[in-house]
């Protein structure tokens, strides 16, 4: 089983108005607001492609997998007008010592049924920059697999933990420590160019138009499933970089064109660097 | 007691933001959110004015006083950066015959043991054009004065219920339907410059500087406080007047300066017409 970590998750809104006009007030003519955040929409991929996978993380109310927190979530509102989106991020809540502690238990017993954990996204107020180090230990002891998904001090902090993967942006990448006796892999995020790792790059075969949220996420779910069946590397680049170009061919984050996935796949240029 | 009826509350949220720029990503540095709508804000002005009230209408979770509707409120979204305030206006939720029906026998039990019923704002989806009438008949039946808040069809059918008191605009005011029997009050406002009713016209001393948003919820809130206590006419406008211009002095809708009130009440300018 897959176990993705979403600790900050948002509420995605979208509201469609005819044009958007500074210092006026506009009738929204359509609401969509769905759960998001970088662990959930991997967990949604996994589940499209038919892996074993259950999203956890902190979020009011706990539904299934999550542990309760009392702070509201942060809503990301995106007003779209058929020409520009313009978004609107909310400061996320702040978790409590106990919240956090009682997190901290129910994830260990999840990591004792899983195979692979995958850690994605920002932390929430109250949790310290080491939080996804003291989570990657755990999983780690519970024999898991781990990929670590963050940026800033949270994934610099988060590589002490000793990660399998984590998958930064080059300006990200040129932050990264080194850390003595780490084995971790580095899957460099070129967005649109591909990916590299290992001495490898892996590049999709032509341009995809379309939305390119969520294809670091599809990526990700990938490098997931690919730990989970024991992928030999240079292969798990090559799906992970055909996932990610269905995943910006389909309009809606966490969710990939899967028939363009499985005619892209053979097609992805793998080149070794000299 | 003084009952205040919203059947469309409101979240309203504001958003703090530097600058406003279409198409851009703005984080969020401060919200602020509070339950809203008209009804609820009277509510709040006669609470502060130490007056017997409560609050009722439809709230998905039912909070204290409101019965609960399964469809999520809607939310007013202002975005502010201190120059303009743009607002996204979400539409209302769809009220459900049972819904309304159970609201309906909690209402009648409810205005058993009131004396002023004000009824404020618009009509969710799903109700009729007719459910102030309906609301109104029920409220008179029990012995209550009523006031009708509200505009359009929602307005021109509650009118048929016979409201006591109704506050129209000027716009408003031209459209109102003359119904034989009626014996209602026409306390037609004219925003910064007052109100007229029954030959009588009002007016504040002088200009008062503020957020004229929530001053028809405070001038409401002087009419039902008027009909509990039985003030004569010409008083009651003056009074409600001199409340409204203390609302604008506010800077929060359902709160209104007590002391500027005080002092501008005796200045209200009354005058008869000819």
């Amino acid at each position: 089983m897959i176990l993705t970590v979403t600790l900050n998750p948002a509420i995605d809104v979208t509201y469609h108005v005819d044009a958007l006009t500074p210092g006026a007030t506009h009738r929204v003519s359509r609401v969509d607001e769905r759960l998001g955040g970088k662990g959930v929409n991997v967990a949604s991929v996994l589940s499209q492609l038919g892996e074993p996978v259950l999203a956890t993380g902190l979020l009011r109310g706990g539904p299934h997998g999550f542990t309760p927190i009392a702070a509201a979530p942060r809503r990301t509102v995106v007003v779209t007008d058929g020409r520009d989106a313009t978004g609107f991020w909310e400061p996320g809540p702040v978790v409590t010592q106990e919240e956090w502690d009682t997190f901290t238990a129910d994830f260990a017993a999840l990591a004792a049924s899983a195979r692979v954990v995958v850690l994605s996204g920002s932390l929430p107020g109250g949790l310290p920059d080491h939080a996804y180090a003291s989570l990657i230990g755990l999983a780690r002891s519970a024999g898991c697999h781990t990929i670590l998904d963050t940026s800033g001090a949270a994934l610099t902090q988060g590589m002490h933990g000793g990660p399998d993967v984590v998958k930064p942006n080059t300006a990200e990448r040129e932050h990264l420590p080194t850390i003595e006796g780490n084995h971790t892999v580095v899957v460099e995020s070129h967005g649109a160019d591909g990916l590299r790792a290992l001495g490898w790059r892996a590049r999709p075969p032509r341009h995809i138009e379309g939305n390119p949220t969520g294809a670091g996420d599809a990526c990700v779910a990938a490098l997931a499933r690919g730990l989970l069946h024991g992928t030999a590397w240079p292969q798990l680049l090559r799906d992970a970089v055909a996932l990610s170009a269905a995943a910006v061919a389909s309009p809606v984050a966490g969710h990939v064109d899967l028939e363009l996935y499985q005619a892209l796949e053979p097609e992805v240029i793998l080149e070794e660097e000299s």
